[in-house]
């Protein structure tokens, strides 16, 4: 996998490159593995700068990887721990100061995408300081964001648009991504959030830009490109989610994408987190996509459907999607599944 | 009018009670009377605290309030320079700075809602400290906002939406709120912008927000209240803008309103300062602002149409009312013109 070729050739405002590395993954209390996204993507899309992992005691959730303490991670080469943890809100709780001074002590850098910063935590602060060790924070976004023009730029853009939050909208499109560079399809993976940064080396973490800037920033986050380039672009919530859809439309109305990728997990009924709100069904948020970006992009189509059917078993997963892509007249596939169906997912995409 | 009775009851974050009065409006180089509406909110809705207005020689805009220099306006009485303009992208111009200095010099504070801050450029802040002056930005949202729940909160809410920005939000909603107060309904005026927080003394300015956090900052904006209280919210941009769709999205899924009151000039056919996208149709924005808004308020619904139509003769304009409420089925009213349109809009809005 050609890791380094999703890099965009015109470089983004942010540059991770610099990170120390490998990391030392840290999954802090967490108890829900949908909140453990960051390092079950790191672990996914950048296993070979991935040592291990470490958490509190309450912890449930692990990556599979060895669980190691910082100490012993720092001894096999760790630089840097990275909290693979996104909670809602961003913050970060109390009960993980002590294992992220325990990782400073140990000689590893501290690297977060939560809202919340690092460096505005006194205790944090203060034995970075005492200690030498780093804070970064890679939810900020670049400086120099304009508001959004709505011009019409050259090139070909996808978006991962979903029925929620944290069901494969990233996955789909990292996917999707290599997919097009494996058909010899100049393509870029386009990151909007914390994981999607931590693996490309780039992007914009959308939901923390200021909402009058956000169209703008997704404006940016693809730019003029050759014609036969596609953008494929990370999503982030969901139209219909009662905190971040308008964080949604701002991100289709800025990426003018030609092409919508639906994401979806089946089984799930209920929004993550907000369980008096169901989930719309795939149809229409599928509508709901196209009818609102055609606001800035008049030709935008849906080019098929992506299903998250990692609980499933293979024969009953590759049932359903082959029932999914009857019911619903397009390609269905789960990008994680190699296979025909995803191979025409591609192929429509790029129709 | 009652401006005291329009202030919250439950004390909002912001507070600017405080600000240093009466104000002189200046109006920077504007030629372009839509971007001056924090100058002409002020003129009509704050008119006590308006000294008058100053402005750059190429200024081709006026509020009608005397032109007086800095030095006479501070000798009048005025202890604040206002900036009443409101630029795309919220940027203070190089050419503003000589007048924003001669200012300082006369003795007067500065106030801007401007996304730029008055701090961050170097000679206004050398300016001020070597003058004494304060530098006061408007436009910082309160710290401690949340991500929005969607919890249904108590109390009945009306949002305005438009088919466009700046053209009859504010007004709509200040104006309803003097109307229900009047009929004595208790009704409170929750402003979302700066030249609502400066008529108001209080609120929350959306656009600032993270992206992430503006649904939340809706939901703090009006809060749980008494069965029969009323929030009268100022709507931000539309929901078809190629750039602050998203900011309006927000503000709706977060007010959670049971009316909305959809705002209109009539003869403006394209986004103001996007002449390549078309204005959507008051039809179109109705439908999309009860089905987008349903989400969270399933009881949404129309409470009619607002048509700003200033630039119209009365009896023209009496006529188009008249006309529009036939075709739409629904109260259409110009807010400031008394009349029976007006007090039938009310009506329906209440009942």
């Amino acid at each position: 996998m050609a890791n380094h070729r999703m890099l965009s050739a015109k470089p983004l405002p942010r540059d991770i490159d610099a990170l120390p590395q490998p990391y030392l993954l840290f999954l802090g209390d967490v108890t829900e593995p949908a909140y453990a996204k960051t390092a079950f993507g790191l672990r996914d899309w950048a296993r070979e700068r991935c040592i291990g992992e470490f958490a509190c005691e309450a912890a449930t959730v692990t990556t599979g990887l060895p669980f190691l303490t910082p100490i012993q991670a720092h001894a096999q080469g760790a630089r840097t721990l990275v909290i693979g943890v996104a909670n809602s809100g961003g913050v970060i709780p109390p009960q993980w100061i002590a294992a992220l001074i325990q990782a400073m002590d140990a000689g590893l850098d501290v690297v977060s995408g939560m809202h919340a910063r690092l460096e505005d935590i006194p205790v944090l602060r203060a034995a970075a300081l005492r200690l030498g060790r780093r804070l970064i924070d890679i939810r900020r976004p670049p400086s120099g964001i304009a508001i959004a023009s709505g011009r019409r730029r050259s090139g070909k853009r996808l978006l991962t648009v979903g029925t929620d939050c944290a069901l494969g909208k990233k996955y789909t499109a990292l996917a999707l991504a290599r997919a097009f560079v494996a058909r010899g399809v100049d393509a870029d993976f386009r990151a909007t959030g914390q994981t999607g940064i931590l693996i490309a080396g780039g992007g914009i973490p959308m939901d923390a830009v200021v909402s009058d800037f956000a169209a703008g920033a997704a404006e940016m986050l693809s730019p003029d490109a050759a014609d036969g380039h596609w953008d494929v672009i990370e999503g982030q919530g969901s139209l219909f989610h009662p905190a971040y859809a308008g964080v949604s439309l701002a991100l289709l109305h800025g990426s003018q994408p030609d092409v919508v990728v639906v994401c979806h997990q089946p089984g799930r009924e209920r929004v993550l987190g907000h369980p008096d709100y169901l989930l719309p069904s795939i149809e229409e948020t599928i509508e709901l996509a196209v009818r609102l970006g055609r606001r800035t992009q008049p030709a935008i189509r849906c080019g098929g459907v992506s299903l998250n059917t990692s609980h499933l078993e293979e024969r009953d997963a590759l049932r359903l999607l082959a029932a999914e892509s009857e019911r619903l007249g397009c390609a269905v596939a789960d990008p994680l599944r190699d296979g025909a169906a995803f191979e025409r997912l591609v192929t429509d995409c790029l129709a």
